[in-house]
């Protein structure tokens, strides 16, 4: 829950995206890189569905940091040793990049593009030999997932990781939250459900815009930071909102942040199990699920060797660090920039105690659907 | 020649694209318009031209101003009418935004967008009641035209203004053109000759990438700074160049300038002429030449209602300006930073003088293309 975008709630969604593409971005599109190259091999052998010369692929919420073409460039390479492998002509590929109209697309453009295509290209050489020319084309796409995005049945293969807990905006009718900021064991069931029910709105919209978008027998691959028990309130998915409400609590009882200013913060995330997302997927209705797996991820992946032994507050420090990069917008557009420092000195001590005491995770849920109807 | 993209010709070309989206562009695409609008209805009416549910345009050379999505807006418009009026389901769009990967596409995205699309919203609905539903979908395209930049046989409409006359790169061989900037009556004929022949080898690639990458009896408009001379070194195309390498060399003769460094300085565009924008598409075989138009633009376009008599130093203020925006990154790039300010007074004089003797026109070579083989 800590990487990737997010949505700035002031006037609606859409205003600005922030990235932080950390340590576990890329471990996450590492580890479910079985379950991507499954994709893309079913996709590539599969007769029906309709890619010639061309392969048009997606990352939704790419963001903008030295992340932003790692799952596509995985999914290319993927490709292109399938190509090799099958004597097929190589392919051109569409790579579409997406994220929130406020990313910042000219980093990526000219900051991270050009050394990616000479590398993709190094790699086909290296393949095809010096004489092969090497077809890829780059489109940054602004706009949220929550609405249309490309063409009807234009798209092959969608990936988006660590983006999708993000809601389309804060759940309406939360006011009974409180001192809490997340779903917590002390909210009362109508900001429960609220939650819930504003995630199956967006994820289902999602799945019905993906749905239009994809040719028949097109494949998505979707990493959402979830929880694998049936309680939305579980401490797996809540406890990392639950330290930044506790240190949120401490400036309230110093004074240092009004208590209503409080009382009206909550997080636009949820974080579904994989019941959930079975569920919507189902009742949507355009994808058959090839795979569904929860994996977790060890708060100290931001450690390169974790020893739970030797924990420092400086390893609370790094996690903080990332989860700073994907709060901080929120929080100061929410109670301003004068207290900023002190809410993650705050949070980080919350956040080392915690990891000195436990080994806590995060839990992710990933799907491989197939457009079917 | 004073709007758009500027290649900025360090290290190759690509590195920055500079815009200066003027009320000459906005002109330009205005008195192109008839053209344009012909080239779409017949691509909307020709039954061998595969659109079906979706429409993909593009603008190569979109620049980042006010006018970025100015072209696009025209196209779309006019097959928002023509499905109306046919009584045809109404097309989604696929608009595609092209400059070099230096360009400020976050400006696009993020400041121009959001407003152009509530308006597009707001005209459909118009036209079709407030139930309407309307598909746009945009994409940013890094990248250099003299390149692939789209799938194959992906694109229905391609429109460029005021780009294609700047060349990938500074011709090479051209050290005898010294004291000159650009062609010039005094340049070498073989000055003159690498000009046309690095015309040639571009634009023929243009050609060559667009004709794989438009559906067959897709459409392209272009318009091309130019002349309707024969002669490369004639006035009505020299002028605008001759006068700033006035300049540089009055501010050689003041030793501001170092004459080394005015002779190594040359601007890296071409005005082609009718004709020989005509061969080129002949000789590349992809397009048939629907329409082959000239048009003029005076100089003074920049000033609202001009007259020739009450010429002031301040009206070839305006069209200093315009020059500045575009020039101003090559000449800093190749003479630094100091001597800029002085280059565009001393230029802005020359530019006045000679607005207050004649009445100077920018000439347009206009060419609208069907792709049939």
């Amino acid at each position: 829950m800590e990487v990737m975008q997010v949505l700035h709630m002031n006037g609606g969604m859409g205003e600005t995206s922030y990235a932080n593409n950390s340590l576990l971005q890329r471990k996450v599109i590492l580890m479910t890189k079985p379950i991507t190259e499954a994709a893309a091999t079913a996709l590539f052998s599969t007769a029906d569905t309709a890619f010639h010369a061309s392969l048009a692929i997606a990352d939704l919420g790419c963001s903008s940091g030295p992340n932003a073409l790692f799952a596509m460039s995985e999914i290319i390479t993927v490709m292109i040793n399938l190509c090799k492998a099958t004597n097929h002509e190589l392919l051109e590929f569409q790579v579409f990049l997406n994220d929130l109209p406020g990313n910042d697309f000219n980093t990526i453009f000219a900051g991270l593009l050009p050394r990616f295509q000479e590398k993709l290209s190094e790699q086909m050489k290296g393949k095809y030999g010096a004489s092969a020319t090497f077809s890829c084309f780059f489109n940054g796409v602004p706009g949220s997932f929550y609405g249309r995005l490309f063409a009807r049945e234009s798209m092959h293969l969608i990936h988006s990781s660590y983006s999708l807990h993000w809601l389309s905006q804060v759940p309406i009718g939360i006011e009974g939250n409180k001192a809490n900021i997340y779903i917590a064991r002390s909210s009362p069931p109508g900001v429960i459900r609220a939650y819930y029910e504003q995630f199956q709105r967006d994820f289902s919209m999602f799945l019905e815009c993906r749905g239009q978008e994809l040719v028949m027998g097109g494949r998505m691959v979707l990493t959402i930071p979830g929880r694998r028990s049936d309680d939305p309130s579980s401490k797996e998915c809540c406890s990392i909102w639950e330290l930044l409400a506790i240190a949120l609590n401490e400036m309230v009882s110093k004074g240092l942040i009004e208590e209503e200013k409080l009382d009206s913060f909550n997080i636009p995330q949820y974080m579904p199990s994989p019941k959930e997302v079975r569920l919507e997927v189902q009742k949507q209705g355009s994808f058959s699920m090839d795979c569904l797996e929860v994996s977790e991820v060890n708060w100290s992946v931001f450690d390169s060797d974790f020893d739970p032994n030797v924990v420092s507050e400086d390893e609370g420090c790094n996690l903080v660090r990332c989860m700073r990069a994907v709060t901080e917008p929120l929080l100061v557009d929410h109670f301003g920039e004068e207290i900023i420092d002190e809410v993650f000195k705050r949070y980080g001590a919350q956040l080392a105690a915690r990891m000195s005491e436990e080994n806590p995770a995060f839990v992710n849920v990933v799907i491989s659907l197939k457009k079917v109807a």
